[in-house]
Formats: C-alpha cells, structure tokens, sequence
C-alpha cells in the first residue's frame, strides 16, 4: 500500500467475509474477500480470523475496524441489538457495539427490526440503506436490496419507516439445485438471463396476478413436453420468483425505486422493474456498503484516521 | 391368505412403492410398503424388484400386475406415453402399455398431458382420479389431489378439461428441512396442525391475496423477535404453502371440490378448504388409487381374475 490506511471495513455474513483497508476519504486500498462466514469462523474464533485477513492485508495492530452483518447476531461475535422501525439511520451509527475482549478497536453495528403484525429483521442491509441514502441524498421512496433475502425498505422524511422480506434468492437456490426442477436447469442456474423472452414472459405472468406456487411444476413440464433448454428453464425461474417479489412489493409500497445490486442481480432486477413499470434509480450494493461502514467509521473515529 | 388373489395393484412412484393382492371384487389381501421407488429400481432392475415383493407376499407366479406411476416415466420401466386433456378417464385404460420382455403379465397406466400455454403432467394420480370419480359418481366439479406435486383437475361431463399442478410439499419439506427457515421449525416439520391459530391465521393472509413469498422471512423473525415454537412455525409454513395453493386454484376453476387425500393430509386440506369457504367431498387417496387400479384391471382381465 502506497497510502497509510485510516479504518478497516467489514461486510461479515453467514457465508461470506469482505474486508477492505481505506483511506481517509473512503478509498479502497486493499480488498479481501473469503469463505469466512459465521460458520467457519466460530470454530476458528472471530478474533482470529479477523486479525489474520487484517494481517494478511498489512494493516496497523491499531486500526480500527467497524463491522456490519450476522457477525452481530446471536450467533456471531458479540450481538448487537437491533434498533426498532421507524428509526433515523444515524440510531444505527450511535447504537455500534464494541467488542471488550480485544485490543483493537472493533465495533458492531446493530440490525434493524420491526415488530407487531408483521415482524421482520435485518442485518447488514441497514448499513447498505445508509450508504444509498446517502450516495443518492434520499429523503422518501424505496430502497430494493435484493439478494439471497431481498429487503424492500420504506424511506419516509429521512427515516425507515417499515421493511419487507422476500426469500427469492434462497429459494431460487433450492429450487435449482433440490427440488424436480433440478433435472430441468442443472448447470445452467447462473445463467438466469435478462434478455431471455422466458424471464419477460414469466414477470409478465406474475404481475398479470398468477401465483408463483402454480407455476413453478410448469418448467419441468415445458422441458418433457416441449424440450424447453436449461437456460430458459433458469430464465423462466428466476421470471417467477423476481415477478412474485416485485408484485408483492408494489401492492405494498408506493413509490420512486432505488435499485441497490450488483452484477447478476442488477440486470436481472433492473430488467424486471423496467416490464413492471416501475421507475427506478441504481446504486451499485458494494459501494453502497463500503459507504456505509466508511460513514460509520469516520463518525466513530473522526479525528483518528491515521492518515489525517 | 385364505382367498386366492384376483390381482396385484401397484402404485410405483418416485420415492416408494406400493403393492396391493387383491381379489375379484377388489378386496385388499395382503399389501406391501417400502422405498423401492424409481431410484432403488432403477440399480437392481424393475422386474426383479417387483417379483420379490410379489413373492414375498407369495404371489402365484401367473398373476397379472396392473401399474400406476413413475414406473412408466421415461426414467421409468417402460415408457407409457402420456394421453393429452381432455380425455376421457377411459382412455387412459385403454393406452396401457404390457411389458414384453418377462413372462409376467404386467401392465402400466399412462399419464396425463396439457400442452399450450400453461405444459402440465401428471403420473399415478390420473388413476387416482379415475378412482376418485368412481367412488363419488362424479361428472363435473374439481378434483384436488394434494401432495408432493399437488394436483387439481377440473371435470366437465365426466373428462377432465385441464389441471393445475402446485409444488406445495415439496417446497415444505426444503423450506422446513434445508432453508433458513429450518432454525424455527426443526424436528416439529411433521407436526403442523390444522388447529394451531397460525395455520388459520395464515390461510387468511394466503387468502386475502397476500404473496407468501413475502410471508416466509416472517416466521424466522417471529422466533427472533417474539419467540414462535416450532410447532406454531411449522403450521404457519403449512398455512402459507396450502392457503397460496387454495387461493391460486380458486382463482383458475370453479365448482365443488372433491379432495382426495389420506392421513394428517386430509385433515390440514379440509380445514383450509373450510376457511376458505370452499364446498367440498373427501375420498381417501389411497382407497381412490387402488379403485382406479383395479378397475384397470378387471377391464384388462375381466375374465381372467383367478377367484372368478
């Protein structure tokens, strides 16, 4: 590293670690990405697997880490409570925990969670929602995170007013790769393509008001009947399960979309709010997170970025 | 046993198989249970399983053998090409294909097919539903065969028009066993109960038009946030699985229901139908298999029936 870096930022999930070194200003130095999620972790100790990643990037025994994601769960490092819905995001920033057993300044940033009829929790994409917020200086419409549990979050005057939960990435992967559909898609479930007519037609199908449960047993049909290939097979799926979400989801909040994916995820989601008619701004997921660990970070430790 | 069997009836499915002696006027014998479906099948050969069990339940070496199911799928035995809707449930006796390369006179029914625009198939449950419209003298209304891959059929003027195949238990079980989800529920998959408050509370939601992709994560954060037992998740994953089911097929076909089914099964339908205000008949699924069984076989062999 030519530059001195000020914070070290942490996207730690169930089955992903993300680590990047930054400067003062926010710019990526150096990036780690690995398999280190909870579950690998907790036999090794978080600690541990925190400062080798640290090591092995070169950071400073003194730089300070800010952390989002299910490392702050019950089952992580040390939990950090969720802040309740509605809730200004800046609740988030001042509600980060520090973990006592180490040297090294960490800290956790809580969840959000929302109670009464329709409960829900999340971990990670509240630090997601900040940095789109604040990429885009929102103040009112929808943030749409989608993912392996899609998050759909109402943004009123500045504050999250209530949040949606969509299982569509982890039932795609079920689906795929478990259930009767696997003989029809196989290898070909990471190649769910936008620009397939059988992505448009599916999307078309669930917002005319179909339900995705009835559909689901016509892709192997489609492939005994009428030799529908892999690909579209994948395409069609991953139609289905995007169109259930989307439908759902606008029904429920009204509202400009910002879009917070990458890769994949972008084109297929971006795609799919184009046919429901819903307009839409982008911000890509991974920057939008590293802002909001950085804006985290350089609240906590304002003065102490070391190379400032 | 005291009386010389007629028959041997079996429901040969991808996951198990079912072998029935029955005599002349259809009356089970001696039967036989076991996981020698399509995939144990297939390593040790068909003809040699089925003759063990046929001679562990010391069955004459001339007895006639009557199949529905999987056995006749491409991954099958021998293939029995699918007869297309409509039809006549006659019809699907008359496309039995007879094996020709053993001495055993063995028999399998067809399949049903839908081509269109809504490719459907089906496999055992056509003689099901033979069975079923027999028992209740049926000619016009909506047969409902829940299960793995769930089945409704509409009947006008004694043929089936269409069906409709939802994906419900086989999405339980990944839900419950293999997703997220599978932290709340546990060991209690097996025990939702049609009398638990969330299985109705959800067949609400289901039916006031609520999408039950976005219904799922609720279960997860319910035992986060208000500590939900496995047994209140479990009934509300099957609340939200059959009340989308129910609300999807009373949306696409009208008429009485006739639901054929059979243990905890019958008892989780009947309430739904009931909540949704559905009127509706019950046949036993597995008395309704081997009705449509046997009645395949006295029309192949009428006079051959060894007791006659």
């Amino acid at each position: 590293m030519s530059t001195v870096p000020a914070y070290a930022l942490s996207d730690w999930g169930t089955s992903r670690f993300r680590l990047w070194l930054v400067d003062g200003n926010g710019q990526v130095l150096v990036e780690k990405r690995s398999e280190d999620g909870l579950d690998a972790s907790r036999a090794r100790g978080f600690a541990a697997t925190l400062e080798s990643h640290l090591a092995g990037l070169g950071a400073p025994a003194d730089l300070p880490v800010v952390i989002c994601g299910m490392a702050g769960s019950r089952q992580g490092w040390v939990e950090a409570n969720y802040v309740p819905v509605p809730a200004d995001l800046q609740a988030i920033l001042s509600g980060t925990v520090k973990i006592e057993t180490i040297l090294r300044d960490v800290r956790i940033i809580p969840g959000l969670s929302q109670s009464g009829t329709a409960p829900n929790v999340m971990r990670g994409e509240e630090t997601q929602l900040l940095g789109a917020i604040l990429t885009k200086n929102l103040s009112n419409g929808i943030i749409a995170m989608p993912g392996t549990h899609s998050k759909w979050v109402e943004l009123v005057d500045g504050r999250a007013k209530s949040f949606s939960t969509y299982l569509t990435g982890e039932l795609y992967a079920l689906l795929a790769s478990q259930s009767i559909l696997r003989h029809s898609i196989g290898e070909a479930a990471a190649f769910a393509s936008p620009d397939h007519p059988q992505f448009t037609a599916a999307l078309r199908l669930m917002f005319s008001g179909e339900r995705m449960l009835g559909e689901l047993f016509g892709i192997r049909a489609a492939m005994l009947l009428d030799n529908l290939p892999p690909v579209g097979a994948a395409s069609r799926l991953s139609g289905l399960l995007i169109g259930a979400e989307i439908a759902a989801a606008k029904a429920r909040q009204n509202g400009k979309v910002t879009l917070v994916a990458s890769g994949a995820m972008a084109g297929l989601y971006g795609r799919a709010l184009e046919v429901a008619g819903l307009d839409h701004d982008f911000v890509d997921a991974d920057e939008a997170v590293r802002k909001g660990l950085f804006v985290a970070a350089s609240g906590i430790w304002p003065s102490e970025g070391r190379s400032k």
